[in-house]
Order: structure tokens, then C-alpha cells, then sequence
């Protein structure tokens, strides 16, 4: 292969690809099947009547072939701004709704709407590993701040990270990978922070449908001049079982929205058709389910909480929407131990490694589990092995 | 609005979108409907039968809602890798072909495997436009090369542009905007002239299927090493009418996959499946169907350059697949002309402006007709407007 740019050159492989390449070769009997705690996707589609919805549009109504608005079709993007204005108890509007080809494609417009190579973005560590992976491909330098007592970050930590070349703090709320959930008083004070550093603060709420709190998880969209300083990101894939549609949404002020359209057109065109009709049909039809699933979430979160109690020698470090973020007991590294519980103990999960910067020996001692995908029989065996897991 | 990337602020902004907002006000009074020439996009849905299977897919499998791998879906692979075989007579392997959200994304991902900021890619001009948007927008610096006669660029001419920043020429065959087609023995001599300059050839081939001529367009397949320097891209959009879906594919060497892998996962993780398998479906069963769209498309393109012989003034300098390259007869520059044919002829092109390079006298003169989605008594009727218009 001729010509290759160092950037990508050097950005890491697909953690997703690369665990799950560990499972070539490896049988795991009947009685001891896989239990797949890798990828924060749903294993089942999404109800009937939603698919039905999507292949009742693909017969009946040609613009679901054909192409649509780069921003995203009206009607979706006007269930979101009414769904927003209601969750957050502020005012937002579909011209501060962009729809995207999946929330990875919308945290890569925000950033380029924000910064070029050799720029600075402040991730808390441990972080989505799609986000680092964009950064680094675009030249961007990953300035990683480390998180507090329960997976936090601290708004006067980042401030010392601050310089001339910073363009975005990014914060995950519910986090992946940790689960944390963050308080509204730290998102403002995030705000507060990005607002006086003239910097942009992303918040991915790609989990917020699962988030345990009641209400509003923060006020941020109260303030009126909110779009200086906030875009927002939120993925269907989660809620409505979409993943393979690849639908998500960027919330930004209307003067954003020129220059996301930019970097939309670019790269997508338009988000598929189909995909949209099924997520607005989802927004206005499933609410009631989708309170079922979260509470379904919920109590298999409290089953992962319950578990981990009983499990000698590993820590529940964080806790929340599909993830728990563990320290495990053993001398050797977390990346080391993840390939030894496939064969070890049929079980499938990525390493802290895969989420923090390279070296960190806080990422040695710490897996990440999504057991969102696993009933709470599901996560009583998987206690069951990693008690008896030896590392 | 707080911080900004200056290179996607001084991206140019979509033209589709732009010439579309050229229509706000402006009425179409039934006797004389707009014609719209501005974009290529079918205007008709996809056949029944692809729509069934598609409403089928999303009924009965529960694959076609989640995740699927991230280079696309395994029996698409091998079915654009046994056509290629097929039509280009050398053998390409599945794992050589990856499939990306449309073909706009291809392009993103091959030049982000290539190239960073500071990086040169030589486009002919006039080229397709969010090509010249990518790069704008990466901070890669477009190098154009003026096509020559029957705008066809030289490689020679190309030769004199290389520079130690070159990393890749860029050819679109057939041609958007021009319709050209290059012939085979111009695109082996550029192969040549990229690999003994150790930069890559992206051939983007969207409009193969309606390619004029019988047989293979090119032998660059049965290089043996083509992967070293060839990227193709291709798009499944035109020929099933699967714009609303977001289809496309990029076709090289399984060591570049690596790197396209890395870039996809983190921009799209996965294409749409319900599009997927429509285009899969497209191609195992449309074959008869598509040979009679291309004999229509032909059909208008006849009737486009039997048109323009009757045009007083205008002269047709290219015209093939969806797209005519026309000169003007008027003192003014196309972008002004464009805006004038609006109001004064009911008809929506766009100009040679929004294809080269600004200031460019040879942009002024020339404006894109997308015939394509015009029959040919459409073709007549637009003729017609051109002759009574009056500039």
C-alpha cells in the first residue's frame, strides 16, 4: 500500500473488532455459552409495530427512497425539539436540530465545526473510545482529564488543562464507559467554565433515556444564550433498538447548524429515510415502552449492583444506564485479563486499556461491562464466573 | 457562536441546498412547471419489488435493525466483488470491497487514509463538489487541474502538479459535472504517473452503469498490484434508486481496509441494513431492469445533444451518464445566469461557478445540466425555455 496518512496510521483499531477477533477459534460448550458483555447494542430488534412502520414506508411512501434534507426530515426533527422542550423544561427548536447518520457521525460534526489539526479537546478519562479515535485521526491532541470520586471529573481539574489551543470539553452523561451519572450542578459548572475559556462543552447524552434520575438531568438548555457554548448529541440507536439504522441527532444553536450542514452534506447527504421514519414513529408511539425498558435496564443494573457485592476481591467503582465500570483483583493488566476470561470463563468484555491513554495504570486494573444486554439471570451467571475466574 | 474551525467556515456552503434556496417566492405558474436540472437524483422510487423486499427484510429479519459489521454486510461484499470480477475481467475479492454510508463517505474515508492538513489532492476542474468540500474542510489543499479537450484532463499535464505534499489525483469517470468519459488508455497513464510518484489514484465510478460504451471502461483491475495505488469508489444510489438509503463502496487493497476500518467505525460504525440489502437484492435481481434504465438514460442524453444543436448561441461541450457541461451565450457569469434562469425560464441548473475554482473565467461561462431525471419531451421543453431566454 502506497501513500498513508500517519494520523490514521497511528489511531488504534476498532476496540469492538479487535475483541471480538479474540473469539476466533474459541468453542464454548452448551452448557457454558458466551456471555457477550462487550458492546453496549441491543441483542433483539425493535417491536413489531415499529418494523412494521418501517415496511409500511418502504412500500407505500417514495420519499422513503429518495433523498431528504441534509439536516434531517421535518417531522423528526420537530419530535425532537418538542421532546426536548418538555424533558429539559426549556425551549428548543427543530432549526437547533440536526439528524445524523448515528451519534459517532454527530460527535464528528460538532467537532469539525470546532477544530482543526493541532488543536486541543479535553476528554475525561476513561472515554468512548469512537471519540479518541476521531481526535486522533484528525490531528486533534486528546487532552485526557482524569476523573474523580465516582468516575466524575472536576470542572477545576479541566480548568488547568485549558490553554490557547483548547476548542471542547466532552462530557458523556450517563457515561460510557463508567456509567457515572453526572449532576447537574457539574454540567454547569462545566458550562461555566467552556463559557469563560470561549471554548465549545459537547455533551453525548446518548444514554439519557436510561438515566435512573427522575426529571431533568440539567438545566443547561434554561439559559438562554445556551448555544454559544453547548452542543448536544443524542443517538435512537439505544432507545428504539435502531442500531442498524444509524440515526442520531445534534443539538447546536442555528448558527452552528450552517456549518454542520457543511460537514453533513460532505460526508452523508442525508441520514437515511427509513431509519428517520422509524425513530419518529418510535418518538410518538413507544414512550410507553420505552418507560418499560428503562425500568427493565434499572433492574438489571440493581441485579449487576447485587452481584458485584458478592464477588470477593473485585470493586463496583461506578454503576449506571448500560455500563459498570469494575477494578478487578488481579496482578497482571486489564487487557490481559480480558483475553484470559474468553477462554477462562466464556465471558467477553473490554479492558480499561481500551479507554484510557496508553500506559495508565488505572486503566490496567479496570474492565468496562455492558450488561445491559444480559437479563439478571444472565448477570447471576456471570457472577458465577468470575467468582470462579482465577485470572 | 464560540469557538470555529476556520476551514470549515471558509468551506463553501452545500450548492444543492444553495440552488434550492434560489426557489423560496419564486411561483411556477402550471403552464410552465419548474424544470429542475440542479441535481442527480432520481425522481422516481425504487421498483416495487426491491421496495417489497425491503418491507419484507424489515418484518422478518431481525439482523436488518442492528449491528452489522462495520465494513458492510458479508453477501453485499461478494456480490459487488463477483460483479467487479465479472465486468472489469480481473479478479476482486469481498475483502477488497467495503461498504460506506453512500459514496460521498467513500471519498471521506479513502482521502482520510491519504491525507492531512497541510497535504496536497489534485482534482480536474471543473470536479465534483463535496470532493473540493472534504478537502477544504481537512485542511488539504486542491491542486486543479484545467481539463483539455473534450474535458478530459491530461496526465501530463497532471505530472507538472505533483509535489513532495501530493498524495493522491482524484478522477471521476463518467465525469460529474461534464458527463465525460475518460478513456481507458488516460486512466492507465495516470495509474502510471500516481505509482511512480507514490501517490494514490481515487477513481470515483458512481455512474458506471450508465456508461455509453460496451465492455470494461478500464483494465486497472488486471494490474496485479493495482491495490498499491488505486482506490475505487462506486455508488449503488443511481442504479437502484437507493438515494434515500445512503449506499456506496469503496473498492482497494485489504492492507488500506485496515485503515478504511478504522475511519468508518468511528464515523458511521456500521451502513444502514435495510439499504444493504436492497442493494444486494438490486443486484441479484435487477440486472434486466437496470440495462433498460441505462437505454433510457441514453435515450435522454440523445436527446439532450440533439437539443442543444438546435440552441442558438449555447454550445454543448461534453454530455454523458446524468450529466451536460453547456456554455452560455451571455455576458454575464453563470452564477448570475443560473439565478436569472429561476424566474425568467422556470428552470433550476447549476452554475459552472459552483465547480471550479473561484474567479475562474471558464466557470463563468459554463452551467451543469442533470438531465438525467428529464424525459426526453422534458429534455424538448427545456430546449425550448433556453431559446426564449433572453439571459
Amino acid at each position: 500500500m502506497l501513500p498513508l496518512n500517519p494520523a490514521i496510521a497511528s489511531t488504534f483499531r476498532p476496540p469492538v473488532m479487535e475483541a471480538r477477533r479474540w473469539l476466533e477459534g474459541v468453542t464454548f460448550p452448551p452448557e457454558r455459552p458466551l456471555i457477550n458483555v462487550s458492546q453496549a447494542a441491543p441483542v433483539d430488534p425493535p417491536p413489531e409495530a415499529l418494523r412494521r412502520a418501517i415496511a409500511e414506508a418502504s412500500l407505500e411512501r417514495a420519499d422513503a427512497h429518495l433523498y431528504g434534507p441534509v439536516l434531517g426530515r421535518t417531522d423528526l426533527r420537530e419530535a425532537v425539539a418538542a421532546e426536548w422542550t418538555q424533558a429539559y423544561g426549556a425551549p428548543v427548536s427543530p432549526a437547533q436540530v440536526a439528524i445524523t447518520q448515528g451519534c459517532n457521525q454527530a460527535f464528528c460534526a460538532a467537532i469539525a465545526t470546532l477544530a482543526g489539526a493541532g488543536d486541543e479537546v479535553i476528554l475525561p478519562a476513561p472515554w468512548y473510545f469512537n471519540h479518541r479515535m476521531w481526535l486522533d485521526m484528525q490531528g486533534v491532541t486528546t487532552v485526557p482529564l482524569q476523573c474523580g470520586p465516582g468516575m466524575i471529573p472536576s470542572p477545576e481539574d479541566a480548568r488547568a488543562l485549558i490553554t490557547p489551543r483548547t476548542r471542547a470539553i466532552v462530557l458523556v452523561t450517563p457515561n460510557n464507559p463508567t456509567g457515572a451519572e453526572y449532576p447537574a450542578g457539574i454540567l454547569a459548572a462545566f458550562r461555566d467554565l467552556a463559557r469563560e475559556a470561549g471554548i465549545a462543552l459537547i455533551l453525548d447524552e446518548t444514554y439519557r433515556d436510561f438515566d435512573s434520575r427522575q426529571g431533568a438531568p440539567h438545566d443547561l438548555f434554561s439559559d438562554p444564550d445556551w448555544g454559544d457554548t453547548l452542543i448536544q448529541l443524542y443517538s435512537f440507536s439505544k432507545a428504539y433498538r435502531l442500531t442498524g439504522h444509524r440515526v442520531g441527532a445534534l443539538v447546536a444553536s442555528e448558527a452552528r447548524m450552517i456549518e454542520v450542514e457543511k460537514f453533513l452534506d460532505t460526508v452523508a447527504i442525508c441520514t437515511g429515510q427509513l431509519g428517520q421514519i422509524g425513530a419518529a414513529w418510535g418518538m410518538a408511539n413507544l414512550r410507553q415502552w420505552l418507560a418499560a425498558e428503562r425500568d427493565e435496564i434499572l433492574g438489571r443494573r440493581a441485579a449487576m449492583i447485587a452481584g458485584m457485592e458478592r464477588l470477593p476481591g473485585w470493586t463496583l467503582k461506578c454503576c449506571g444506564a448500560y455500563f459498570a465500570w469494575v477494578e478487578h483483583p488481579f496482578a497482571a493488566p486489564s487487557d490481559q485479563i480480558a483475553r484470559r476470561l474468553v477462554e477462562g470463563a466464556g465471558v467477553l468484555m473490554l479492558p480499561g486499556t481500551m479507554f484510557m491513554p496508553e500506559g495508565d495504570s488505572e486503566a490496567e486494573r479496570h474492565l468496562r461491562i455492558a450488561f445491559a444486554n444480559v437479563d439478571a439471570a444472565g448477570i447471576g451467571a456471570l457472577i458465577d464466573r468470575l467468582a470462579r475466574f482465577q485470572g
